[in-house]
């Protein structure tokens, strides 16, 4: 390999060593961090991507990554080499439009919001987040004008988790998803209901640990290279390609929550140990997009956890643990008690029919403020005419409504529709999946998980950020981002549960 | 102020935050990271410690420091400016004879080694450790190099923990200690021995775990600005002023050693968490030297902690929390078994009448590596003769013998003598506090340790490195570090358990 190349290699190893480092404080922040210690890991934190920042933007990157486009010009497009190319330049751009006191003083601001939020969803009080949020926002449109004009302003913040991605683009799958949405949950709002009486029991805390993580060390999580923690809002956090965390969450009287919730961010945390061990320390290893992303820890968590033939396996086991919950319960109304269509309150409860509407909410309140027609003030009552409205629930406090979520307090904006996004090419990738490994569904009926988690490996995992995340899901199911896949899945699955 | 030291201060503000952020990923290392992270986190660690010594030691802060010394040198010398410069400037001159490729290399060679380390311990294996330790040994010899002759090399070394002390210094102060505490062992080894055998029996961690958090509660420890976690080997950690963490671990049958060592590093952390708030992210924050601290640990360890006063208050509850232990063990069995005098294998469970042998055994097999007149694959026989010449006792194998200590893994050489020299300056300062609080027993006995916290805040914490160790001690007792004070707390308190 040319030394110009080895030479990027090195420097990109340093920024991603700095990038581990900010994610393990940020990992400890959020779960272990003393109250004490907020002021200190902010300087900390903005300290760490001022450096990075400075490191990443260098004019000798710039000027390495100039020279390697030349020679690489006519190397196999799809090579390791060319796409680190690509794909370093991409970034490049993008960061070096930012200016560094930007980025510290954005670390900074999200460090303090992030404090903000914590203490105002336990006080249910907005008012306490509020001006963190404001200046949230205001550094979102900040962010913004560093970036040539787009359609839409909100199309800046929506690229940096989905390349090439419009607002315009989501609007309309979103336009395609709603009606259809909307009929499915009248046919299932008309048709006979599900008890899930027996999910608002308690579940005691260990015997849900112990059984999530049973269920995804059977997934395939490696928990040499993994480990699971509790924080106030579940994430799965990387410190290498061989170091990839998960935590969860409790709650009482929701059931079996924290397991879907583990299994989610075991289908996170597998994509990202899944990278080519080649990509460690370069901008290839991790996950093409949020979407797809999301595409994993959806699949692990609703076409798998929420299936049929998973619980045929693991229901006997799950009866054993908790039998005052479930003892009398039979299979059959627990799976469909688990898969309950029901309009609710937070977003990561939400069932598989109703989840986008929260997503079409969050996009328009997000939308609404990087235009500045949404006052962040009225927030938390615009929140809950918008839930009336979609959902036909109010909020009873800030707490279970506009604060339930810790992304704006992180800083991220344009963030939510991939969510829905990766719900859409989960139901792709079943699809294909299914045809390419015919007896699937009788061997996630015994357990068993290894060709599943093989064929993700070989098609998604192992190339990392290698191919954009439209080219990837094109490459893989023969066609772009499609929401017929999904609503087809919503179709067949209520239908049989729900009888219409 | 001028507007060079406040450049100063910004860039040394940066610098902590490096330096914070290393200890964190430290912390990890030790606490929650998973095996297959080691990799990965040696890259991390050896970038941070590049970038950290490479903005130290710029000349941008050597060109401050010029002009601040010229600029300062008619201000008060006690001044907090002043002694930022001095402290400072005598950290640079340190640092800059040490390359950026040194610190990198050597936190690689000591991520790794302490891996082996773990492994060979749990294998009590020294072979594993071996190839490792000779590798930290031989960068300690390089590191020696990079400084002007010294009078013996591991002046260097030492000089690094204790500022100022020599090698002569120690070998005369052991010397005068050796036989005092030969003699002291022997009359307590004449006399009728005491009955520690409580103590062998399991104590449930839970409740050690509750009982040691109720103690440093009440000592003062600030639960806000800390946290304890479980480790292989105890240690305490800062990543500001404001988040000092303990680790504590619990062995079976150790009775309540647990107990012991969250004290201990509840001192430690209690005086990190006493520097004057100005400091923060100064190199002004945290204690004078190692031998300072480890006064702080010791005494709320021993003096506080193995006394009757405090007994007298605390057990009560101990006994009702292990009432098949100590339900039948009186007060003064009880406070006899804690202070039982036996020479034995391991350090940090060593009594404080044997407790310096085990420091002067490490002090000379120090000395021998780095002389090289010790051949590193004799090491585990070499501490098994030693230990059955000043002890009696022999190793069943290495994990309690020459590995048991987890120092030269993480590449400390010179740091074992601090131990000693801290029970010298924790009994020099109990004397002097005594006089000060003269009903201090009094307070133990109810349970009070807030004007005790509050003495050692004002005399000792709260100036963090602002004194050298031996000005410190000086300033606040009247002399310089000196064995008499704890010479005689030893033969106070051991003729009165033992009778002689």
């Amino acid at each position: 390999m040319s030394e110009k190349y080895e030479k990027l290699k090195t420097l990109l190893g340093e920024v991603a060593d700095l990038n581990y480092a900010t994610a393990i404080l940020g990992w400890d922040q959020q779960t272990y961090m003393p109250a004490g210690g907020a002021e200190a890991r902010g300087n900390q934190l903005a300290t760490l991507g001022r450096i990075t920042q400075i490191k990443f933007t260098s004019d000798e990157i710039g000027k390495l990554l100039d020279d390697l486009q030349k020679e690489f010009a006519d190397a196999d497009p799809d090579s390791d080499e060319a796409r680190l190319i690509k794909v370093t330049k991409h970034d490049y751009d993008q960061a070096t439009r930012v200016p560094p006191d930007f980025v510290a003083e954005f670390a900074m601001v999200t460090t303090r919001a992030h404090e903000a939020w914590v203490e105002a969803r336990s006080k249910s009080e907005f008012s306490v987040f509020q001006p963190h949020l404001e200046k949230v926002v205001e550094m979102g449109k900040q962010f913004v004008s560093f970036f040539p004009p787009a359609d839409h302003p909100y199309d800046v913040l929506l690229d940096q988790f989905e390349p090439g991605m419009k607002t315009a683009d989501v609007k309309e799958i979103f336009g395609i998803l709603r009606p259809k949405q909307v009929e499915l949950i009248q046919a299932i709002s008309s048709s006979k209901q599900v008890d899930d009486s027996f999910l608002r029991l308690d579940f005691e805390e260990q015997k849900q640990w112990d059984f999530g993580v049973d269920v995804v060390t059977k997934f395939g999580y490696d928990w040499k290279r993994g480990r699971q923690d509790k924080s106030t809002h579940p994430f799965t956090t990387s410190f290498s390609i061989n170091d990839v965390r998960i935590t969860t969450r409790f709650e009482p009287n929701s059931g079996a929550s924290a397991l879907f919730s583990t299994m989610h961010e075991a289908g996170h945390a597998m994509y990202d140990q899944g990278s080519k061990q080649d990509f460690e320390r370069t901008p290839l290893a991790g996950g093409a997009s949020l979407a797809v992303h999301e595409s994993q820890s959806r699949m692990w968590e609703n076409l798998v956890g929420r299936s049929l033939p998973f619980w045929k396996h693991f229901y006997p086991r799950f009866q054993e643990l908790f039998p005052e919950q479930v003892g009398n319960v039979d299979l059959m109304t627990f799976y469909k008690g688990i898969n309950k269509v029901q309009p609710s309150l937070i977003r990561v409860e939400a069932d598989e029919a109703t989840y986008n509407m929260h997503i079409m909410l969050r996009l328009e309140m997000e939308i609404g403020m990087i235009e500045g027609t949404i006052d962040i003030k009225q927030l938390p009552e615009i929140w809950n005419t918008k839930m009336e409205e979609y959902l036909g629930v109010i909020p009873p406090n800030a707490a279970r409504g506009v604060l339930q979520d810790i992304h704006w307090s992180s800083g991220l904006m344009g963030y939510f529709s991939t969510y829905a996004l990766g719900n859409l090419i989960s139901a792709q990738l079943w699809e294909k999946i299914n045809q390419d490994i015919p007896n699937l569904q009788d061997q996630i009926q015994s357990g068993k998980f290894e060709t599943l988690l093989g064929w993700l490996r070989e098609k998604i995992h192992v190339h990392g950020r290698k191919f954009e995340p439209q080219e990837l899901v094109q490459k893989v199911t023969g066609s772009k981002i499609d929401p017929t896949a999904y609503l087809k899945y919503l179709n067949d699955k209520y239908s049989q549960i729900y009888g219409f």
